[in-house]
């Protein structure tokens, strides 16, 4: 069986037969297809439905059969009583790969599982392979292929997730459509029947257009292959992972949502540990740190400067640091005095440095804090609090602004530059976090706009931001740990 | 000295001078007078300035001794080297609470640490009381005074806050206004030099109009009298606090923030949980339980049902529960049995009830899980997750809705009377999280509104409401500890 072929049928077919197409809109068969032609595939589309003449707009056929052509791909969302024919038609036309949407296999319990394990061993015999059942659908962007039940189409990017839940998938993307990050390939693995977590963190180890990976996993079904895996990919790739199940009742959920079993957690964690996975605590983590990564250099130690305009913040974000083994160090002498002459009087005199009142000037004040910081060589990374409070402040208000509040307001929109400008040139992340329940919708703060194009995010809190560094300080670590190791 | 007196004064005044008044409107002599006037306060009040005839429409005196009324509250916000000055001044006057907004006292070393004493020791010997120095003003809604720093004016309820970081305070009142809450009273305590957290807690403790106590703190100056008020109050009120400093970074940062020495962590927090403090791990978490208490009945066991219309959101809701002492318990045959009347067949069987695609009618399938659930006595609490997206999907399609997608959005629509009416049925309560990732802007979501109107928030993520869950479970047992314990 050449996997590498089906690979290929699977993330770059030419031609996509939809089985189950339905003319009515409320129905997957339909909303799938609409998906697929919305996304502007290329390929050739064939939908197949025994009753209709044409979907969508397109010439439906009747089975399989039918479709004069040869097939690479098959996105199956018939029921569940007719997926075992389905599949031998698949077989016989001499399709390469499937998506198998339908749900009611593993997950409902043994009646299920031996239907899900008959398919997997015909699946192998008949030489296709397949991603699912019970999942919601495979897209790769750089072909413009969204073979998806959810409508979302993301701007082209570094990268690709693997996982074993469709919401929570679908959460992911969400984001990062929101936040204008950008994916190579999203896979939803469902019950992972036939292809595993594994088998596509090997395909994005080898895939030249993935960068990051990213995936949410219930349980794994062959640690040790898991980690092998992982530990060969995380060598090139970082390699994020949120893994759920952990506890008794969350491991009872799993194995009646994808039919998971979730081993001890600890043993899990240990593996991520030593493979070079970085183990994400939630999904705000896992989205947070490979925005990060798409722009970010990686902190080459623990010292964190902080750089706020609101003390309380600066004490949260310590507070966060050091709780995450970061260390928000002390400053020289030297930089002190450096930044008296930038600073008012009243100014902390340490770190975190509070601006505290020294904000009519901040993008220069800003721009002398981190240069000062980074060119003395006394911080890894600078977290830096409280940026776009002005603008929005006076965006809200709505009255016409004097010249002070202009000159407020431009410095303000010169941050993004700085920031850019300052990442380029000292090698160092600039993690920004700024509370955006001040916001009434963050969405729309220009600054945010800006920093956003530049693939710079701007986090929530404090606790978000230091999660962020912690993790890629870890990921510097592993890569010069293991860099040491190869030979 | 008669502290009833002062503390009407400080909270209930029936006039009041801006000492430091401005017409430079960027200038907080300016900001602060402008939110008394917008806030809408009854009273008299006074701009003093020595230069100004008249500020922002009122008339302005030269000192306060030209003031030819009494007056009970003074806000300060001259330079630092002032202060003493117009203290002796307001002693003189007779004024008998002040709020000191100007900074550059304790918090920035050893000399303003003795000027700060001096203030103090002069305040207890002229019969005056203040909140500060290093703050950013009180508010008290009930009587429409808001002598702040900050222009946000929340909506009448039963929160009342105390915090020694004033953008914290912020950003708490600012949430709480996005999200409907309403507060009563609210105190920034900055460096605390004679007013303490405690004093504050103590007097919301007797005040009528106050329910539940939020604090944010830095460090406590005599931690005996400060768990002893807590003791007392929270027999009769939540008192929800929020502690940063506890690490050694964090407490560096909290010392040269507020002055504020934080002891060790863990004392603080054996303490807490001795007098039935709810101490919260986050702002968020903070915001988030304040919010429940305003509504929700306090669960009476540890035992959670999970309704969710996704698996993924089901099993991260159980490994939060689980986490946090809750119990994601098993379900009885005869509920389930009940259940499947209104469930398709091939639903998650257990708990959590993953309705997958049982969403066409959602608001009946919801009532009846809930319903069945608290009837049949399996579960103390439910976390409903995954509401609210249909109205979202739709409206963003922006295309003509057919007849099965009217019904739809008609039914989610009714989520909003169900869950209230359940509250009020069953009095255990209902808390609902959904994916806020996926809202454009959440806060124009209808059902959300109308639930929000009701006092029902929705929370961006089942780790959430799982932590507000455990803190309402926790409050029970306390309470329940406590009472047994009275005379």
């Amino acid at each position: 069986m050449d996997l590498r072929a089906n690979f290929q049928a699977l993330f770059y077919p030419e031609s996509v037969a939809l089985i189950g197409a339905s003319n009515q809109r409320n129905k997957w068969g339909y909303r799938i297809l609409d998906n697929i032609i919305t996304g502007g595939f290329k390929g050739k589309i064939y939908p197949i439905n025994y009753k209709e003449k044409e979907i969508h707009g397109l010439k439906a056929f009747s089975s399989l059969k039918e479709v004069p052509d040869p097939i690479d791909l098959a996105v199956i969302v018939v029921p569940v009583r007719s997926v075992p024919e389905t599949f031998e038609a698949c077989i016989e036309k001499g399709v390469k790969a499937a998506i198998l949407i339908t749900a009611g296999f593993g997950e409902i319990g043994n009646e299920g599982k031996r239907l899900e394990e008959a398919l997997t061993v015909r699946a192998r015999e008949g030489g296709i392979i397949f991603t699912g059942p019970n999942c919601n659908g495979l897209m790769n962007r750089g072909i413009r292929l969204h073979a998806q039940m959810i409508s979302l189409f993301p701007k082209r990017g570094p990268i690709s997730m693997v996982t074993q839940s469709g919401n929570i998938g679908t959460s992911i993307l969400a984001r990062g459509i929101r936040n204008g990050l950008g994916f190579s390939k999203y896979v939803s693995s469902g019950n992972e029947a036939l292809l595993r977590n594994e088998d596509i963190i090997e395909f994005y180890g080898e895939d030249p257009e993935t960068e990051i990976i990213i995936t949410y996993l219930e349980g794994v079904k062959n640690g040790q292959r898991f980690f092998e895996v992982c530990k060969k990919v995380a060598l090139k790739k970082p390699i994020l992972v949120m893994k759920a199940g952990r506890t008794r009742g969350g491991a009872r959920a799993a194995n009646s949502h994808t039919g998971s079993i979730a081993g001890p957690d600890e043993i899990f964690d240990a593996g991520c540990r030593q493979v070079g996975v970085l183990r994400c605590e939630s999904l705000d983590e896992l989205f947070d740190l490979a925005a990060a990564l798409t722009r970010q250099p990686l902190p080459r130690g623990p010292r964190v400067g902080i750089v706020t305009s609101g003390g309380g913040w600066g004490v949260l974000a310590s507070d966060a640091c050091e709780k995450r083994g970061l260390d928000v160090t002390p400053i020289s002498e030297r930089s002190i005095s450096e930044l008296g002459r930038f600073l008012p009087p009243w100014w902390s005199k340490g770190n975190p440095i509070d601006l505290v009142a020294g904000m009519n000037n901040r993008n220069e004040v800003f721009e002398a804090c981190i240069s000062i910081l980074f060119k003395n060589d006394e911080v890894d990374s600078i977290m830096l609090l409280g940026i776009g409070l002005i603008l929005e402040q006076k965006r809200k208000k709505g009255y016409t602004l004097d010249e002070t509040e202009k000159k407020m307001m431009d410095a303000e929109m010169k941050i993004a530059d700085t920031i850019l400008g300052l990442l380029d040139r000292y090698k160092r992340p600039i993690i920004t976090a700024t509370d955006l329940n001040m916001h009434e919708n963050p969405y729309e703060n220009p600054l945010f706009k800006k920093l956003r194009e530049g693939g710079v995010l701007v986090y929530s809190d404090p606790d978000r931001a230091a999660a962020v560094i912690s993790a890629m300080y870890r990921r510097y670590q592993y890569s010069r740990r293991s860099k040491s190791y190869a030979v």
